[in-house]
């Protein structure tokens, strides 16, 4: 084996990973599919090898990222050596029937150029002697979470994070166009927005006890003083003509839960809503 | 005037406020509807005004925090020689209807507890001079953020900003929902959430220039790989049996925006549809 690791699929996000290993001082094997994306990072000092099959004997990591696991399953040598660093986008079932010693899945929590930043994470999760053996290998793109041996995790946590994002994102989003609406610049409310997302993420601290125990106190706000305030934020949306849809999804679940009797009960108690379809 | 500062309602909020005035060594008058409420104060140091027309006439500066603007409006007497700083809960619209001189309006972000922590805010906005005047002594309740002279913003950017907290808080008690019902517990997870809304607050405070300029580039990542992301999610909830609500609504924004051809923008375009109603 002449190299440290390999990279399968060099499009954005592979083309970064490689990039990363290679100004870290590892030797690197990469393919691609296409072979356009191969010469930037030849130029960078990456093996280019002729084949995937020929990548995948080449070093003892092999790192996938490709566009999905039909992709990789096309590429995939069943007699490869080494370890299989699978950090194609997928779903946590697709992650699991991969499962097998030496396979490890990941979830990247960043964008291509993020990658390289320590303050950026990559979420892994599978076979706990290949992360460990991996693990300096892969800590050169970004600071390495370990979520444990079910390799269906990384990908969940993945997902279930990016749905903080667009949460945030569009609740942020919903924000501004009631602020402009009234003359104010978004770049006026959003460092007060962001500021914000500190005492927030200190409520969701505490929520996860609640979480965990199944038992939601109201001791710092209530669903019926929620409930309330939800009403003038509905208001305020629709005075001024913006889509309401998403204060009324809120509004509705408090109100759902007021009504079946949990209205001195704090937020934490609509995850028993959005299970409620498991009942 | 024999004190700095009266607060007129002592509710959890009015009686934590009374109580930060008080530690600061200031002298306070206080009021209450009903009696019961006075006396921890009273044992605090505080003056107990046998009326609320005593109280507005007891000092420079008039605190109010009541259950809302009718009920404000019911005791506030129209010879208040002094400013008058209201924190009662409430509507832009209700704010700008006070407007004047010596009239400042505030929304508290913060529960009562966290009173008289300087990591805390109060969002003031409404006469410049007054507030001025009353700066310093507002500055022991919490870190004062002036929003200027529309009395109504310190109302709208509350509501907003309130928003972004149930957005936030419902995301995350969705993603919860996702891992726990894999095994994980809320606990786990919770620390990456919170670590993960470090670098959302980065993409926010780059999508904020964007909804300035009315310019939303996918340099990041794209609507089209937004929607195919947000299928995993909507997929991944429904073979919980989790409630997808939340996340069919991001995907049914980002389909809407796709197919009117913004494919190739970022997820900031999306206030264009929360817009779309005023068109």
């Amino acid at each position: 084996m002449h190299s440290d690791v390999a990279v399968l699929g060099l499009g954005q996000m592979g083309s970064a990973l490689a990039a990363a290993f290679l100004r870290a001082g590892h030797r690197v094997t990469v393919w691609n599919r296409t072979e356009a994306k191969v010469a930037p990072l030849v130029a960078q000092g990456a093996h280019a090898a002729t084949s995937a099959q020929e990548a995948q004997h080449s070093a003892p990591v092999v790192v996938a990222c490709v566009l999905d696991y039909p992709a990789l399953a096309e590429i995939l040598d069943p007699a490869l050596p080494g370890i299989l660093v699978n950090l194609t986008s997928g779903s946590p079932e697709q992650a699991r029937a991969m499962a097998g010693p030496r396979y490890v899945d990941g979830g990247i929590m960043t964008t291509p150029p993020g990658i390289g930043d320590q303050g950026s994470m990559i979420l892994y999760s599978g076979d706990q002697d290949a992360f460990e053996t991996a693990k300096d290998l892969l800590s050169v793109l970004a600071e390495p979470v370990n979520l444990g041996a079910d390799p269906g995790l990384a990908a969940l946590y993945d997902t279930a994070l990016l749905g903080i994002m667009w949460a945030t994102l569009t609740g942020w989003l919903h924000a501004s166009a009631l602020v402009t609406a009234d003359g104010a610049t978004a770049q006026h409310f959003t460092p007060l927005a962001t500021r914000w997302l500190g005492p927030v993420a200190g409520f969701i601290s505490t929520y996860a006890e609640q979480v965990d125990a199944g038992d939601y106190p109201g001791s710092d706000a209530t669903l019926d003083v929620h409930l309330a305030t939800l009403d003038h934020l509905v208001h305020a949306s629709e005075v001024r003509k913006i889509d309401a849809a998403l204060p009324r999804l809120f509004h509705d679940y408090a109100q759902k839960a007021v009504e079946a009797g949990h209205g001195t009960d704090g937020w934490a108690r609509i995850i028993e809503l959005l299970r409620a379809k498991a009942a």
